[in-house]
């Protein structure tokens, strides 16, 4: 009989660890708001060291890092070319239009990105006054709703240099970018030299309990930090976050090859008992797979799975995505394969 | 040698014929801000009930008129569901975005309305706490984009009675609502009983120089009402607008059959002259041919047509649009496919 | 028994006259969006020349010409000095922070324009991070709710070049800015020299049926004209109006010496009578008065006011304003000052 | 040689002490976004209970935590009536205006709170289209730049009633509200019952290192969720922040009253010393006083405290704030006025 909860919902649900709640214990503090936190600025300064971008600043969230990018760069009634599957448009809430007045339209983004010929012909940037000129282009990486994608470094240069020559600030949602750097097996900053900014969470796959960074010039970080104050994400002894950030940067990004080698095995498990797992180039730490017309109905999938200990989450209808990370072990996806048999199955 | 130019370019280029310029001239007016405009009193009870709405307001423009609807249903981080060719998303200049504060999602209007079964798959009326919930629901008819296809009236109903079943306010861009009803011979009663607010020109195809109506309930429109005001659209004697606008409601409805004839007829013309128009059913007042590869540059072929005396409008890049409406006689027609296919030919 | 209405609410209610309902009806015009309406350029041109800026662009109404300066050369987040009574502040509803997202910081303008001195005290423009960058400062002359006072060009000129040393954009919202300019026997660009954009109204005292203008410099104009898109203010044959806005600018200028006669005898009439007529350093076209404490109501004096034909403008509790314009003649000065005198000692 | 840097800027400087880092450390969490975090969920059901509101929810700042309620409350283009020193209009970088797209009105809060009697004056709640329409009163309390001043609770009832009467929301920014509570002996139930919403920070006074909440109806508060997510300000393992304010609601409530006695003592011998501390009533933890003219200049006059070890705030131009808090003991109190004194009389 199992006592553990395992957890494959996200890697958003990582816990941290013995050794990162002793850092956080500890973190040096000061009032980040007078600029007086140590571990503040010790993070922003690793996170634009290790990115090779001038600045960095910590936001609250993937989400706020994202919105402090279209904010800073973007203007009311300008427009953001996104790819229609992307995290920004599809599952922020409306924020770059409600909050950054920007208006998006889609790039194909089924295969993690899209192609760079597809710019210029979706671009706004014409002039044509009945045009919302387009001034963002928006890319993510590794592709969350197209499967966890990690998009390989040359396939990601030639689109992002191709809105950079159209004159756009492209921004990166890199909220799992290093998942792809790992599975490619380059440091972070190959994407992060093609872009403008880029957004990366210390949750998530690495592990820290709160945080994001948004990287990019001096001059954009301090407009970014303007537009941190006007929606409330500026925040005081924020040492006790940026501890844990920082040491997740410093500690568990090699690790994530882990969670690869977990996700490939339970795909492999999965697909020997017949589930029709989602095929995807350059897989990192998801997959997802349908529940098929005719068998059990999302919600007792779920409830199922949870009976036998293993929560799942159902990122649209009929579809489920599983996550590894690092609170899940390779014993952990044997067994989770194992319920998700014995449900499907029943 | 002709002396006359023949504009092709939109039905937008009409010009007040010697009638409406008396009507203008001799136009009650009064301080429409105070209520006391008696001509844009009754133009505004005459769009009310012509299309069975409780009450009408006049918008500056096409664009004012969805732009009220947009502010007046929808809320800042909402969502709404347009065609992807839908002329609120790509040619507003991001007004839903901008100033509605409404995150657009897409529906493949290729065909001039999205089928209904597509309306549930991308709603985000989820309840969700990561999407913008939808809200609202946009259909344009005739279609401009996608060949000025007249949508019919069933298949019309189909989407918008889905979109309220839904809970959406479902607002019509009925620019040319008109030359739909014409087409199908419907009263435009038949269209706008499916939706919560409609917006119709009376510039355009109905050959008033000035403006658009928004209808739906009373208390919508009083709501509108505010906007127009937050939007600097309160205008004070526009009884001289008003007035052209009740005249061309009046006298020019019926009349648009002959601009469907004329567009059909050039459309044979150019047909039978080689050019691939774009097969559409239900077709109304304009038509689009490609200029193909290797053949003659747009702004060359612009050039060219309006050397002799024809002017046309390139759409999208390699895409030409011609229109049909008041001031175009069927002579013109003739004359105009004669000039395209010289240019083609040359 | 009389017969004519006497509207002394606002000079907005202006009907045209027969001379310029001739001109509207014998205007020329074109598709202004596409740049085609003679008329339309014809006014901008002269605008322009007439304030001496380089461009100029036709608005709706005077509240979208403030508008599109806020959103033209704010940006969302930064904020606006206005005075405290300023129209563009309490009559504009909102818009200058619903759709400009500029947050507003008051200023004293009892006397019609701030005093020099307090812009750089009410000034956040610090670099503080909590602070709402001041970018722009509004000023208006003539000053409706002050009492219609016309700031002397001196005293306009010292606040408005505080402003510009102080790096703002200084906006004049001019409604009235050839009231100004006559009752200081000044061409109206004495004033438009000292500001960066100025907005004022064709309707209103120039007795124009519809629109204002809003000047500044060519590329402060095309951004302007971006936005004018965006809230629906483009319009077609534009010309119907414009022609008669061109008409008012060479007309009816001089003659607004006549209306602040008017509103003299009628400030004197009424005093002879008793009434406390507010007192006000050069005046212009209006006057205000209390209704006292234990007087007929407000609603009540308006009633009684009509019966005898006359109408009159509560403009805020206990606060009557009259206003002379082009459809008041000194007959109807003495007439008004009885009807009032009569309701009020009724 | 003293080595201590004694910090008077703010409370919000406060440090976690060592038993609250214990707490912290040792956290429960889980992911706040799918509900999962046992901290959070606490921490809102304590805040909840405590203010006698039926829902509560973690925001990541104060300024967040207000503009949360004005986003829910309030919808674009309506007005907000608030204090002009209110710290919600003055330093909160126009959030109401950018992103809740309130117009701001201005009350007389030099007294700490407006007079009941100033609400309908302001109010635009007249259903007058030029208006903005008023559908919020935002409090504050204490009220910081007035010079921290707790409104008693009979006098604060009397404005927020008259608020409501109104139909406004009244919104509470009560940042420091159990300073107010503290220094009147009552609960601060006393005060939430008198508004429909308010915010108070953990971080501040209380000397949690992160935070504030917002408490309210559940229905609003569900509202605010979703702009919260929106705005990025949901997080993951929101425990490690949220057991700290749990902590410090439980156990530094009450020892506030230490901060106001030690403010009062140095009130006095500031004063003794000679200068010409800002009199206020009811004061709390901060006191205000002028560098006068031919003094010192503010930035001469904080690096000079500074080298004596001293941290102070030109709050500002010429006003210098002194606040005490958890990290400032009664002998710290005793070294900065002989600091302040030295430096004064150099």
């Amino acid at each position: 009989m199992r006592h553990k909860i395992m957890d494959f919902r996200s890697d958003t649900v990582t816990r941290p660890s013995e050794e990162m709640r002793r850092v956080i214990a500890s973190a040096e503090v000061g009032d980040d708001i007078y600029g007086d936190d140590p571990s503040s600025n010790e993070l922003c300064e690793y996170a634009a060291e290790m990115t090779g971008k001038e600045a960095a600043i910590y936001a609250c969230s993937g989400t706020m890092g994202n919105l402090l990018a279209f904010a800073t760069a973007g203007r009311h009634g300008e427009s953001v070319l996104a790819g229609r599957r992307s995290h920004v448009w599809c599952s922020e809430v409306g924020g770059l239009s409600a909050i950054a007045g920007l208006c998006p339209y889609p790039l194909n983004d089924d295969g993690g990105i899209p192609a760079p010929e597809e710019l210029s012909a979706a671009s706004r940037a014409d002039g044509d006054i009945h045009h919302a000129q387009t001034t963002m282009l928006a890319l993510e990486n590794t592709h969350n709703y197209a499967g966890g994608i990690a998009v390989p470094p040359d396939k990601f240069a030639a689109t992002a240099r191709e809105g950079r020559r159209l004159g756009f600030h492209v921004h990166l949602d890199g909220a799992r970018i290093f998942n792809a750097a790992v599975r490619h097996g380059v440091p972070v900053g190959v994407y992060a030299e093609e872009v403008d900014s880029l957004q990366f969470c210390l949750s998530k796959g690495l592990g820290a309990p709160l945080g994001s960074m948004l990287c990019g010039t001096r001059e954009f970080i301090e407009e970014a930090r303007r537009w941190r104050k006007r929606l409330g994400g500026a925040q005081r002894q924020l040492g006790i976050a940026a501890a844990a950030g920082l040491y997740a940067l410093k500690n568990n990004v090699a690790r994530l090859a882990e969670d690869h080698e977990n996700a490939a095995l339970l795909a492999r498990l999965l697909k020997a008992g017949g589930v029709e797992v989602e095929e995807v180039e350059n897989m990192t730490n998801m997959l997802f797979f349908p529940l098929k017309e005719g068998q059990i109905s999302d919600a007792e999938f779920e409830a199922k799975c949870l009976e036998k200990g293993l929560l799942v989450h159902t990122i649209s209808p009929r579809r489920i995505r599983l996550v590894t990370h690092l609170d899940v072990e390779r014993e952990d996806v044997v067994s989770a394969a194992q319920i998700i048999l014995e449900v499907l199955s029943a």
